[in-house]
């Protein structure tokens, strides 16, 4: 079926209003570098497609195979001019105000930015410190950081691939966070992304308050979690784990959704950080959550979590089925807590300096084969340490389901080989096999092939 | 089951900010005069129970017996002190923004506005000019009348009871004129009166638009149709005739969904005022619109009025199932016409002062029997006093069906009495036959029992 | 000489910018209303002759002979249509912004708030309280009222036609009360009413605040004291006594500036309102202040307070001779008790609600030959009392001196006569006699010509 | 005499709230450069100082001898520890807004933005197109360039020890430039540089407007030059060619008041580009204005023009004597003619990115003996590189004459030596003798001793 398409050319808002002829002669010499021109065609694609409903990104070019975006010079500064685009990003011909913005936001954040960090001597991605100012630089460029907006920041994870009863269940968590005054920041895309968004922005409303919604993606999950418009700031991160650093350094507590794997990468992210001995005594509100339905789901990654990281990571985090407002209510108290602890260590309420994440989880973790076979899955590690090779497990398994390149490396390779001690990869196994018997490692509507092989489990 | 509730005080916002000694001592005095203080009781109970479905302020009444509500004098000014309050309105202890808003609202329309109105010597409600003055007033007073904000109203009607389907339609429909930058103006109250502006919320939340959500609300339907805290510009009107003018007054254009009988007066109303001779040229955009389901609704309605008042009134509206793109796009183009013709005769945008509403749509009906009896409903009259005539028929019904003082009559005297000549009388059976039917007279869960018996339709 | 003139029309801003059709005609009937008219057009005239130095009304109209000024029907409204105006309040064809704000300042307060006054019944200007809320409503209804301000509102008094030094003086008191926060209310016109607004004005561009320069004035002054185009918020009272009524229940504190008999009137309306028994404790700062060459003139009002109404009238108020800084110092700190008391009483910080004004000093004084004659001025009347009746003999001097009506009364029938006993006369003639020889009767250039004829002085 | 000082803390405002560790831990670091931390307390104090006339730095010092300042780590960022400061800067112990802006400004420029510009790769001050980015992005990180702002930006330029009677014209030129909605942008300091902002205040404040008041100033002259707390938007670019370029890149037209070396030396920049080939068609209104007295003043720099540089130079200015109107109106419609041509080129209006400006202009000039020596003063030069030259010896001049540098200097070697054809150095010496004469040399209560010698002038 042909898809209705639109050309058309918009005007930058925001930063981007003003650029120096220098700034410009590079935007429009971004057509010039294949591999950053790809990435942003992709994520400005991903953009304009949202609402609809696709699983990966090759599908979505393949829809529109003769979409291009490139910008051009025009009066004072630059325009983008686009071809090919889906029609649903416009209303009677004119694109829609928040998609808009999301464009520029991926301009900035993937061309502009990165040209910045590159040109910049001062960022140095070799040290743990240097990584951080990075995600820093991106966050206060984007305008997300802001010293008067208190502590108020709720982060929301969860599946994007959530049943009616789960999703109904975030937009209740969502709606009652809202009018309690918490913003929302997610992981962009549908689902457990989109709910608490949806939720809150009724909460806000009836609260006379306005909301912000936060959105941070990367390059290569955005077309598969498109941003919603009603997120109004999109900050697209250089890669996942500079994501989740973002997410862990501005969100003053998480509520966590059912998901699959990526829910259990991103519980397991969480976990390694907090198990950091230095962050022993800091204060981080950790709430799992979903309908009476999602119960056996948690009590799963519950056992595992004390199977394998033991007692003290679960001490971490409290589950919560099926009362909207008690999440809210323990979200507001354990806020409270954070609030208290920065104001008595004098760290900044916008981003949390006190947090200490290991080097290891913030080196890119390239999910090939090889490494995920030399990923070291013993017991006996340090807690954190083996919280962050367990999260790399994971995400090489979400790779494997959901992202373009990993998909790819699957049908060429086959399934992922991952190894350990069997007190570990036991668990693991039973965990998988949960995920997959609850139809929660990809959509619901497919049928699912491993993308991996678990051995030493016996 | 005894519902939960709450005691508190609560502080003034807006108009009522800055009083006078003499104001104040006005306010205070509300206790005294039984018959205002009632009403505004009544409505402030039923702003405060929004969200929780009801049919009638009686049974509202007897949930909350403990209720009270009166002004206090406070430093500076009053205080409104409540007890026995649905703790519904309240989170952790404190009141919903939008929910002391609404309050406040009640006060300045009930009791500071009349007390205004009855004490302002210019104010003559013996004449057209007089009426329109009051609510021209009335609105002003609220901060509705807006001389920046060009033409961009719609009004939507329909009925607060209606199907889910036909709910999903209004929300997709509001959707549509919010991503199109249209504010939406209602009645209050549930199913079509909530949908378009939740849709429409969405839609100006993507467009990144600060929408304005009327409701124009009366004492007598108010608790059965309580605002949504989305609401976002409560306004009270005294008596049901000027919160129609109201809505065509400061409409630009009007959407109806389906409804039962109050839908029908409110479309018998409009057409009689369109139907004026003077207002032969006014160009107003009134769309029918439901899903596929609904079609059958409004072919009735349609042949009805072709049947009674002809095919100029037909040709006033146009009806349009299953398009929400569609309606946006007619009442767009709709509303074009509408400021062209402003700017031609140089009228206000903010108030339709060009419109002739005849006295007859003015004044107050009250549907007792009596003059439920003395209504002329034969044919040969003046379309647009035939639809003035209609439209209190209708009106009465509403009375009988879920308004508390109607409702009393009906227990009291029987079912009121309806006479005229057939080719009025049959069709007007025949399609209130069809209402009945379809589960239209009430609430869906109840059996229907006719407030109303036809003479004359044999 | 001719005086360049200008015809134009102005379109209306702020609070006319919504009428009724029936507020519209009213206006627009103003062309009938003779009386009402010439107070319209004189007021309009005076406005638009800011900056240019006059000391009467009469003079002004010579100097434009064909000035006429009407509201005329327009799209949506009204519109000023104006011709023969000076074309000094004008910028290339385009009237300065601050003098159209003026202008629709005078059309709101002289012609619709008169009207609304008139036709609502519940204004009772027979009693203090009906006067009081008169005072009020004319305030709230410019805006002037707002209840988030906090204590800050310095109201400046003295002459306009006053020495540079004086005038720098004022200059540098209003920059150093601009400094810290405070805004400024005078009584419109040049010298002592024009200077602390000037100097406040740069004070508050350094510290980065938008200041607010209240004007208040009345149709009998503004011609010899029209309002600086920097005054925001322009009133205009019916008569003096409100204005002065208006100018002790906004202002949170005084400075009188040196002046002449006006001047002189002030402090005597002020001291009998803080010597009324009911006032004693409520604290009201008031400070005298003038560069060193004023200070004879302060030493010569204080005695001749300490000689007529006593010590307790001077402890109500300090002296402080050439120390800017000192001033506003002072006032910072006898505002802060004014906040004190106000929240431990209760009241609004917005309108002095607890001071109590005598109804003598709330009735309008008209200084005809007889009225001046039948003062009462004996010794061992209640102070306060006794104070009225002293500020009504300067009122009328002032009248004699500069009001247009004044000047003809006295040019027809001769000087005032004043009687009373001889311990209050004697100090009255010194006084007066000074204020001649310092040459602060009328404006300098002019020889001065006594208005008055004191009998009892002997 | 000890001069009264204060020490305080003070906390950053705007682009400094939010900081990363790394820019913290470099600020922290200051005291560590000696030279950066001298510029930086320089300039600071100079700021501190504004409102007390001085003519040079050196002085400054002496007066406040334990003057410090410095960047001390607090809760979640800076603030600024200082000792020693002008007591003058303080209200009631408390920093005025204005000053504590300047110094935040202060800081933003002299160490954050140095070091951004040092650590960026990006920056290459070899190439004029380099330079030109580096002025756009102090602009910028400023705050200065707003996309929204139109071409209504006027610089004014002239000396600051002027006569009462020339400095009241440049008030009185602001007063009309305010008035007709035109921001202001000067070079900080006093006499003709604050003159038109105290006007066009009092202009803007009669319209309604919020004015924006830039300062661009510099490390060499702040101290000469202080800043006026009425500036809005304080800028200090590293050196004199940068400023010198930021007010003809972002100012849309000049105009030149009275002054002396200086102000000669900035005709001849302005001249030396828009004589430039590539400038030839270029609108850029340039007006030199004074009250009668300054007349013959005009009229010798005209005639210096003419005899140096030619007829084509005379044409691109016009000079208006006692007319502030006429300047304010003329400037107005050459400001027209500079809308309409960006708009013709689709060149932004916030920067002048047409207009081309030689490398010789933008590269620093030391006023070294040898480098004043050197200058290429012979006649047959294309006309823009002699107007760059002439405009590098009066450069020097300036230095000889007020900064602390150029002072020294001359007190260790003795005068400059100013060589050149006698063509050029007969006017230059008619026009510096016409200078000293009349008393433009330095401030005018001291004895003028000339600091260059004129060689072939005979």
């Amino acid at each position: 079926m042909p898809h209705d398409i639109i050309n058309t050319r918009v005007s930058p808002m925001g930063a981007l209003e003003v650029l120096s002829r220098a700034e410009v002669a590079r935007l429009l010499d971004l057509g010039h570098d294949e591999g950053l021109y790809r990435t942003f065609r992709d994520c400005a694609l991903a953009v304009l497609n949202c609402g609809n409903e696709s699983d990966d990104g090759k599908e979505l070019l393949r829809r529109y195979p003769s979409f291009d975006i490139l910008p051009v010079s025009r009066e004072r500064g630059i325009e983008l001019a686009i071809t090919g685009a889906p029609a649903s990003a416009f209303v009677d011909g004119e694109m829609i105000a928040g998609i808009r913005e999301h464009l520029f936001s991926v301009l900035r954040d993937v061309v502009y930015v990165g040209d910045e960090i590159r040109s910049n001597g001062k960022f140095d991605p070799s040290t743990s410190a240097g990584l951080t100012d990075i995600v820093f630089r991106i966050l206060r460029n984007a305008g997300v950081l802001r010293a008067a907006d208190g502590v108020r920041l709720a982060v929301c994870w969860g599946g994007h691939a959530i049943s009616r009863e789960e999703y109904e269940h975030t937009k209740r968590v969502g709606y009652q966070l809202g009018l309690r005054g918490l913003d929302i920041c997610t992981g962009c895309g549908s689902g457990a992304m989109k709910g608490p968004m949806k939720g809150a922005a009724v909460g806000h409303a009836k609260q006379r308050i306005e909301g912000r919604y936060l959105g941070f993606s990367e390059p290569g999950i955005i077309a598969a979690e498109s941003p919603n418009p009603i997120v109004n700031a999109l900050v697209i991160f250089p890669d996942i784990e500079k994501r989740l650093e973002a997410f862990v350094r501005v969100g003053h507590g998480i509520v966590i959704f059912p998901g699959g794997a990526g829910t259990a990468e991103e519980i397991l992210y969480l976990l390694g950080i907090l198990l950091h001995p230095q962050n022993a005594r800091l204060p981080f509100p950790v709430i799992l959550s979903g309908p009476k339905s999602a119960e056996d789901y948690f009590r799963r990654i519950d056992a595992f979590i004390g199977q394998t990281l033991g007692a003290r990571a679960r001490s971490r985090y409290s589950i919560i089925i099926d009362d909207p407002e008690r999440v809210a209510r323990e979200m507001i108290s354990g806020l409270e807590r954070v609030r208290e602890f920065r104001e008595s260590r004098r760290d900044a309420f916008h981003f949390n300096w006190l947090l200490s994440i290991d080097h290891e989880f913030q080196r890119p973790f390239i999910p090939t084969h090889e490494n995920m076979a030399a990923l070291d899955l013993r017991a006996g590690q340090p807690e954190h340490i083996l919280a962050a090779n367990l999260r790399r497990a994971f995400s090489g398994i979400v790779a494997g389901n959901v992202k373009a390149d990993g998909i790819l490396e699957i049908e060429r390779r086959g399934p992922f080989e991952i190894r350990g001690d069997a007190a570990i990869m036991r668990p693991m196994d039973a965990l998988l096999a949960s995920f997959v018997e609850q139809k929660r490692m990809k959509l619901p509507c497919r049928e699912y092939t491993p993308c991996y092989r678990i051995t030493g489990g016996a």
